[in-house]
Formats: C-alpha cells, structure tokens, sequence
C-alpha cells in the first residue's frame, strides 16, 4: 500500500512542512520505500518529480525541498508496491490531459481485475492497477462529455465511475485538474484547514514544528488531505468509507459521506 | 524561434556535455530565455524538469547537471516565445500517451491557423502551436492505428500527418517514444553519431573540452540531434528541408532526404 499527500489552497503556498514529515515515511518511520513522486500545478502547467529511490533520502526530493515551489494544488505519493515494478512508469502520481485541462491522479490500494484497455484511447504506460484506473476514469468522462463540463457536473461523474471502480478492491485516491481537488476514501484519508486564527503544529514524523502565524496571512486557508495525520496537535477529520470530499480554493464545497468521524492526533502509521 | 536537443544511444548515457553548451544559449549565448525543458526516458517512463527562468540560471537545470541521469532517449528545448505566454503549460518538451508508450515532442518554429481541437480526444492545455500541432498528431495516430503498428508504419504515418501540418509554416521537431527518435526538419536540424573510434570534442558555447575515450566503450553508438551544432570540432550533418531521419540504438535506421550537405563547423548561432 501506499499514502498520499494533497494540498489545496487559495494562495500559492510551500508545502515543504508536510512534505518533509510525509517523506520520512518512506523508509524511516514507514516502509513507503518505492519511489515516489511530487506534482505542483503552476497555473495550467505541472512541474512533476519523481525517483524510484526512497522519497527520505532522493537528492530528487532534497531538490524539491530547496526550489520551496509555491503551488495551489500539489498531489504526493510514496509508494509499497503491491502491482507493478519498481520503476518511474509506475511511480504516482499520473497525469493525463482531460478536456484540455493536466489532470493529476494518486491512489493508495489495490484493484484487481479491472477491465482489458488495450485498444481504449488512453492506454495504461506502466503495469500498475492505480494507472490503468486512472485511464479507465479519463476515457469514462471523455465520452460522457466532449467538452468540460460545470465542476459539480464533473464531480457527480467521478462519483459514478468510481463506484464502479470500486467494485474491484480498495480505492482511496486524491485528484485534480489545478482549479480543485476530490478525495475519495476507502479505507484511510483525513484532511484538515488551516485559517486564522493560525496556531503551531507539530510533526509527527520528526517532531519538526512551525508556527503557521510566521508564514500565512488572515483570509489563508490551506487544506491538506493525506493518508494519515502528519501533526499530532492539529484535529484532522477522517473521512468515512465511500466518502467524497471537493475542495476548491482551500473550502470544503461540496461532501458526499455517511457520519463523519472526528479524530484527533490518531497517529495511526 | 526556439532550439531543440535530443539523444538516442544504445547504451544509457549522460548528456551533461551537450546540455552544458546548449543551456548558455538561454541566455548568454543566445536569447532563448523564454523557459527551458528536458525529458528523460527510463524504461517506458519519463522524467521531466520544466522551468519558466532561462536554462543557463535555473536551479532545476542545476538539478540536472547534479543528478547526471543516465538514458537512452532525451529531448530538450529551451524557448524563444513565438506564441503562447512564458508559462510552465507552455513549455517543451510536451508529452502525450499513444498506444499505452509515453511519446514526447518538441519544436522549433512557427504554425499558424492549426484546425480547432476543443472538441478534440487529446486536446492541448496551453496556448502554443507547438503543442496543438503535437495534439493533431497523437489524434490522428490514434485514429488511423488502434493497437501500436511497426515501426516504419509510425514512421510513415509521421511523414504523412508532417506534410499535413508543415502547411501551416515552420515545423522543425524532435519525436521519441523512448525506443527511437524521429526528426523532422523544416529549415535548421544537425546531427552526428559517437562512436569508436572516440575523440575530443570542443564546445562553440563555453570552449568545454570532452575526450570521450574516457567515457565511452566500443560499441557505444551516441547520436545527438539539434538545432545548431554544439561542438568545433566534429562532423555534423545539416538535414535538408523536409527530410526525416528515423534513429534507434544511435543508429540512423531510416531516413527520407532530398541531397545530403555536410557540413563540419559552421557554427552559426
């Protein structure tokens, strides 16, 4: 399995703090040692890194963490292969291009069976179950419409395929286009906003600590969405199996979910 | 106007050497300023470091001198803007899955009045001719083949979709699925083979000096195709407009020309 990382803002913002605690996970608090890959949007563009070496010690993810990038919506993963060999074409997070728009897709779980994709239009590159879903779902709304349609429009249609996607196994993913961001949980996904009044955090992984009031401005608002907590005194909500959460601009704006559940500094790894 | 760098080897190779000489015309050899890519193919996977500042300055192209990656394919481009704003959507080398490979492309030129794609399967994302010509390619690829066909029938296809879109103007390009390299030249593409016997080569752009003896084996076949010439000392072949060669392994597999011109450095910038 893997975890996943999202941030998504309404003002470009570093996510060098999250980013550095998640990182540690692959290979020194966690076992996520199997590459992993980094994607800021920037405008309609994408910067994406990725190495087939440890996120913890890639001079790849050291070179991320000095250019400090400033993004609304960035997508992380580090990956425990379960499908698919250890190498770049099978390193999340993948882009393709839908309605003229980079859409960037990472998912932690494991589908099996899914449907033979060999003469679609858009075809899986690597052998993983996460990227031939991913093409599944983009050649899905390709034909459901030929022209991009109203967010709520797109939401709705990533909920049906979705589910149909889920029929084959666990399938916890986050997504964007650059405007917004959707997660959908299946087993483990939280998310926390972090507005005024700002506080400290600290991270779980290192005990790394920063005062949000050094950094943001009133009117800020910062969401991050990952597989498990990153700060121990910070209240993440965890969504619920089956839920879908779209944020866009930092705001929660629309949720498909069962009860949610409130969770504090469960630490979970 | 912009200038194009690309490598295909039959062994991994690092291509720091050119891509030091190239990277001073963003700048202060030439005035390609206007942003810079590079892609790497490692296996059926692609990595890619884009910037919007010049090549010669930035601390992602810093990265990849750092990192000395070694491929069998590279493309890069650093930018002159024709059309389309100085932006990281803008910026080549552009990328598009066909027939489940990742194929990257860039060019050199200029194409006016391309056919509207917004209601298009692949559909570009930013403003450039560049990369709306590339969308019209991977398009009408996919439609005339579902499933990969040979190699001689994508090369010819390319011929065919090249002729097609080169009467909308410039169309110098460089083309890999990480198997081969296809050029097209319209008016400005050069390229040479490295192999045994190795020699010295000097740069035109900072007088760096390789002795490839030091680097390379027999049997070692590197060919590097770019705009104009990177070194004072070697043998470059001009291609003649409207010709294509087909590379694989560094070697030349096929090619269409009118009359080959040598020449050896002439070293216009």
């Amino acid at each position: 399995m893997c975890q996943l990382l999202g941030m998504n803002c309404n003002t470009p913002t570093d996510i060098v703090f999250s980013f550095e605690g998640f990182r540690r996970r692959a290979g020194l608090t966690g076992r996520h040692s199997d590459g992993f890959g980094i994607a800021f949007f920037e405008g309609r563009g994408v910067r994406i890194f990725r190495d087939n070496r440890p996120a913890s010690d890639s001079p790849i993810a050291d070179c991320v963490k000095q250019y400090q990038i400033k993004s609304l919506n960035v997508i992380a993963h580090i990956r425990k292969a379960t499908q698919g060999e250890v190498n770049i074409e099978n390193t999340h997070p993948f882009i393709r291009e839908i309605w003229g728009e980079n859409w960037v897709f990472a998912h932690n779980g494991n589908l099996k069976d899914l449907p033979d994709m060999s003469e679609s239009f858009c075809q899986p590159i690597g052998s993983t179950d996460s990227e031939a879903a991913f093409c599944y779902m983009a050649e899905y709304l390709k034909n459901r419409f030929r022209k991009k349609p109203t967010e709520m429009q797109i939401f709705e249609a990533i909920q049906d395929i979705t589910k149909e996607l889920a029929a084959h196994g666990t399938f916890n993913f986050i997504l964007s286009n650059g405007e917004w961001m959707i997660a959908h949980c299946a087993t483990n996904l939280h998310y926390l906003t972090r507005k005024a009044p700002f506080g400290k955090a600290h991270r779980i992984d290192d005990d790394g600590v920063i005062d949000f009031n050094d950094y943001a401005k009133n009117g800020d608002k910062v969401t991050i969405i990952t597989t498990f907590p990153l700060t121990k005194d910070e209240s993440w909500t965890k969504m619920e199996n089956g839920g879908f959460v779209f944020f866009k601009e930092g705001d929660k704006v629309a949720e498909i979910i069962g009860v949610a559940k409130e969770t504090a500094d469960d630490g979970t790894l």
